[in-house]
């Protein structure tokens, strides 16, 4: 697997633009478009959150019914959920006008948006927009990035990532990008993330790998616990790597997979990592778990844990907090046998030993917590299972952010 | 039921001192203990949590297997929690040193600690605190609301509260004391909280009672979502008042168990209302709910959310984020028939209704915001239970508190 330059452009055949369109925000790109030049397989993953955006049940009708998928139109600035008949009304409105401009069906129409809750989209600016995009189509990896620029809402910096394996003989590429910051806590999904691959490969096999991917990646990162209305995430396969079509699980299916996992785990850092006012990337990695879930359960624990956020914030050893928050994850093991470490660029050193402080020296474990990116590794000594979460520190600007978000 | 002044100190027989021990702070009291004239009744309930500190273990003992209780030891600063053996004897040597002074016996003395984990109690300065403690012992509301101080840590108010009802023509008194800012996210049971009553009843019914109200009250409130390593609610009766015992659930029971109600969330809304760095209690009703347990899964989702809570600091009418930390709450309810309005001092206005908002004044829900105590209320129309929970603001200084706590 090699690791390449570029996003959502970099697989042959896709064509990404952007504009400004003045949604909500000024003096920026706001809406993305992505397209195909020619039809699509579709796989996605929506929120699980019962208040579920327009746009959300406007794409899990496509995924699910639409023959093909051809085009991803994609607005940041309003997020356009609990925005009732009306909102659903603007999504079909919204594919609508994309189909014309582009010359496909409408139900080949993805849509997606993000932003503030509750406020109808101006149809004015997005129909304009979408207009404004489509003669702008390129699949240049510069088209790619102002794509993933445009997407961002309290982002501050764009999220893309792509990958190169080989399949069949041929040369397959899988590219993506996100966007995400708060409200980032996904369940089942994510966010918006949206990855582009020319492998051919079977509809069923696309989204069986993209559901079970998720699991072990967007899944495992959390900004503030809060999971969106619109997290979603959309894996588009055109077929034309010419890599022979995988119906089955072999060894091509796996060696997707494992570039797939590539670009999604890469992805869901970017966005942990990128977290509503953070200063560092939080990893926790549990080793020697019973079982993968109950590694999961510890990992999320601690990510999510607004007193251990802090004191990462705080560049302070705090690892009491992070023994209290495996504590109450609901996941068993015995606290008297575990061992934590930090680790980060500057280093790595032991903090506790079955269950109780090491002789460990303050001024070096904050030198390691110092850098931009921090893991804490735990054994609970009980199996060989393991699992990494990815979360960021609470900070100052995350409630400046928050506290004032609307206006 | 008459509410009066005072606390752990207000029910007859119960004396209570404190002193500076110096165990983690300088210039301020930080041990507590309280006594009673003649033995009493224990219930207790206490965390959850995997990781139980030393003397939430030595207490869980106490309540089961002693006879009776007679004395509450209790330090701030440190929580002698994840302390391993050596943690746990030094519960055994203060319940020792307190048993010598008081002339009781070591396993009717309860002890309680708060503070930093992963610390060991400075035993010499714990022992000299209960040998000065012991001749202070004062049945003085003044004395009770000096053990209130001495127990807080980041608290910035001490929390305490009495009740008069009358039961078989005596008049029983009910008070208590708590303390609690951060690592509040009560499961089953709380921080510390010690109550206190001359009500003659049967243990067992003691424990029930205690073990169902904790259910509406501690276990209603957040400040972090972090379950503590200590949390513990210990109840003392003495019998001293000298009403008939209450021995089965009839009217005088269900009198105790109003007033005992009214002490406990008295100090539960107290708790969350002095969160750590807080400006605001945000109090979270749900009404119209299908059954109790789903009106309190949502109003315990309302009140944790990160971004609800950044936006009560910032008086912004952010609805969306409340609709959707109902939505991810996990319980069932139809969005699009929800009724949301916000209550305070200053006034209560509709802000959604059947999901979808209403033409409301933005200037007017920030001024209902901006009291030091406000609600929001959220009708689903599925049936008749309602619930409510209480939280706090999330704040810079929340932050600030926790990025440096141990330092």
């Amino acid at each position: 697997m090699k690791v390449i330059e570029g996003g959502v452009t970099a697989a042959a055949g896709f064509l990404s633009a952007s504009t400004a369109a003045e949604i909500k925000y000024k003096n920026r790109q706001d809406m993305a478009m992505i397209y195909s030049e020619t039809p699509c397989k579709a796989a996605g993953t929506f929120t699980t959150n019962i208040v579920k955006a327009a746009p959300v049940k406007w794409d899990q009708n496509v995924v699910k019914n639409s023959p093909f998928a051809q085009a991803v139109v994609i607005n940041a600035g309003i997020a356009n959920a609990c925005t009732g008949a009306e909102g659903y009304g603007y999504c079909k409105d919204t594919a609508d006008v994309a189909a014309e401009v582009l010359k496909i069906p409408a139900d080949a129409v993805l849509v997606a948006s993000t932003g503030v809750i509750g406020m109808q989209l101006p149809m004015d600016r997005i129909t304009a927009g979408v207009k404004a995009m489509a003669p702008k189509l390129d699949g240049s990896t510069e088209s790619g990035t102002g794509a993933a620029q445009a997407i961002m809402t309290t982002d501050t910096k764009k999220k893309e990532v792509a990958v190169q394996v080989e399949l069949g003989g041929k040369t397959v590429t899988i590219g993506g990008m996100c966007k995400g910051s708060g409200m980032i806590h996904p369940n089942m999904c994510t966010m918006l993330a949206f990855v582009t691959t020319d492998a051919a490969i079977s509809k069923e096999l696309l989204q069986e790998a993209l559901s079970e991917d998720i699991q072990d990646t967007y899944n495992m990162i959390s900004v503030d616990g809060d999971t969106s209305t619109n997290d979603t995430v959309l894996l588009l396969a055109n077929g034309m790597s010419g890599n022979p079509e995988i119906t089955e699980k072999n060894e091509d299916y796996e060696t997707f997979k494992k570039a797939l996992n590539y670009v999604n785990e890469t992805l869901a850092k970017k966005m942990a990592g990128d977290g509503e006012g953070c200063t560092a990337l939080f990893e926790v990695t549990i080793v020697g778990a019973e079982s993968k879930e109950q590694a999961k359960i510890l990992a999320k624990s601690v990510i999510t844990s607004s007193l251990t956020k802090a004191a990462i914030f705080g560049h302070d050893a705090n690892w009491g907090r992070i023994l209290c928050a495996m504590g109450y994850s609901g996941a068993i093991f015995d606290p008297e046998k575990v061992d934590l470490f930090f680790q980060s660029a500057a280093g790595k050193m032991q903090i506790i030993e079955n269950g109780v402080a090491v002789d460990y020296s303050e001024e070096q474990a904050t030198k390691i917590l110092s850098e931009p990116e921090v893991t804490a590794i735990a054994d609970v000594k009980m199996g060989d299972a393991t699992a990494s979460a990815w979360g960021c520190d609470l900070t100052f600007d995350y409630v400046k952010i928050n506290a004032d978000y609307r206006s």
